[in-house]
């Protein structure tokens, strides 16, 4: 068997020197990995990751050898993911990176938005403007200010069952300082909507040092509560075990 | 002696787990502090460095002590340089952090722009919006856009001069894809706005696996030109050392 794990936090370039991160680890991904090798259960781990994500503990002893594969963005993610679904036969995918939601479409200041509003609207603006910085070196430091338009990026856990129906997908959901009820509703909204086997629901407020909190959430409803981040990988091992025999 | 180096890169809150952040890995910063401990010049380092920055090696044998003070936006830098510049005296400071230029002001959208349009002009708005969203959580991962409008963040190295007059300063300034002319106009304007003794001025373009080229400016404009990481650093001691006697 083959797993893709995803770990760590993509970032997207403002311009050549500035990014917008997503605060993560990656630190959950190298211990599901890490009992990955440990169990021995796969041939191949694909633990696509972030630059200054944790990474699978080389020093255990196991028959499965990992690839590690690094990227930046969330286009990297969609083109690395689409190419090892189309290449490999891909069993498992436990996706635990946090990807970035938004892309940086254009820069702009006020006064260029001004220039703009002339002859528009700001929906029309915001959507295609005439006016705009270039950002493909590194932005002016003395702009009085900086409007950066944010456009939606492309779902990548949206991509995986239609590029590969068969592999089992583990989605993760993580919110913040929330009801436990409203966090299990939109894991599941996320689960129906990607065709996830499971979801690891969690809450912000519930990760601290030494204590990860999670549900893990399966198709048919059924919930597990587990406390650290250890116990996430380990139930997930429980997981795949069971629906290997 | 007592030198304050600073290390890394900050970042700015966007919400709970999102950020803007500067691409530097405080190696040379590191690289710096290293040669300081070799030299046992100083009594003390104070390392102001970032999470994921570099840190001095602390198996070098040395007489120096190390402080490492970490701090995450410019924020916290501003209350780190000030705090220690009041309760110490500083013979030198190195400041190699790459230091965000904007801070996140406010985040909204088209439609909230729209809305207060239609009391007001975009200028207006920018700088004092009625409609925008809450960031003190995590932002929706479903809005159509996000505008986040950025402002400028005090200048940390114009406090340095001000709080402590007779300590030595040397500013850096990176600049991208330039000519050797433009970087030195540059260096020097930063030079004298801020009262620094010497600017290390280098440019993106020369900054590769294992060479790292820039000019050490004087503020008699005598320039000495090095290669890698490790010359800048020894050329500091020097300049430290000439000083000194």
């Amino acid at each position: 068997m083959k797993i893709i794990i995803t770990a760590g936090g993509t970032s997207e370039y403002i311009d050549k020197v500035r990014k917008i991160t997503n605060s993560s680890s990656g630190k959950l991904g190298s211990i599901i990995a890490n009992n990955i090798l440990i169990s021995n259960l796969f041939t191949d781990i694909y633990y696509i990751h972030t630059p200054n994500s944790f990474l699978p503990n080389t020093t255990i002893s196991s028959t499965t050898q990992i690839h590690n594969i690094e990227i930046i963005n969330t286009n990297d993610l969609k083109i690395a993911v689409e190419t090892l679904l189309k290449t490999e036969k891909i069993d498992w995918f436990i996706h635990s990176m946090a990807v970035s939601d938004y892309y940086v479409d254009f820069v702009t200041t006020a006064s260029l938005l001004e220039e703009d509003l002339k002859d528009n609207n700001i929906t029309n603006i915001i959507k295609d403007p005439i006016n705009k910085l270039d950002n493909s070196d590194k932005l002016s430091s003395n702009e009085d200010n900086l409007v950066l338009v944010l456009k939606q990026t492309p779902k990548i856990i949206s991509l995986i069952k239609k590029l590969s129906p068969n592999t089992h997908l583990v989605g993760f959901k993580l919110l913040e300082n929330i009801t436990e009820d409203y966090l299990i509703s939109i894991a599941t909204k996320l689960m129906e909507k990607n065709n996830c086997d499971y979801v690891v629901a969690n809450d912000l407020k519930n990760i601290k040092q030494g204590q990860h909190k999670a549900i893990l959430i399966d198709n048919y409803q059924n919930k597990t509560y587990l406390n650290t981040k250890e116990e996430i990988a380990q139930e997930l091992i429980k997981v795949i075990q069971r629906t290997s025999n």
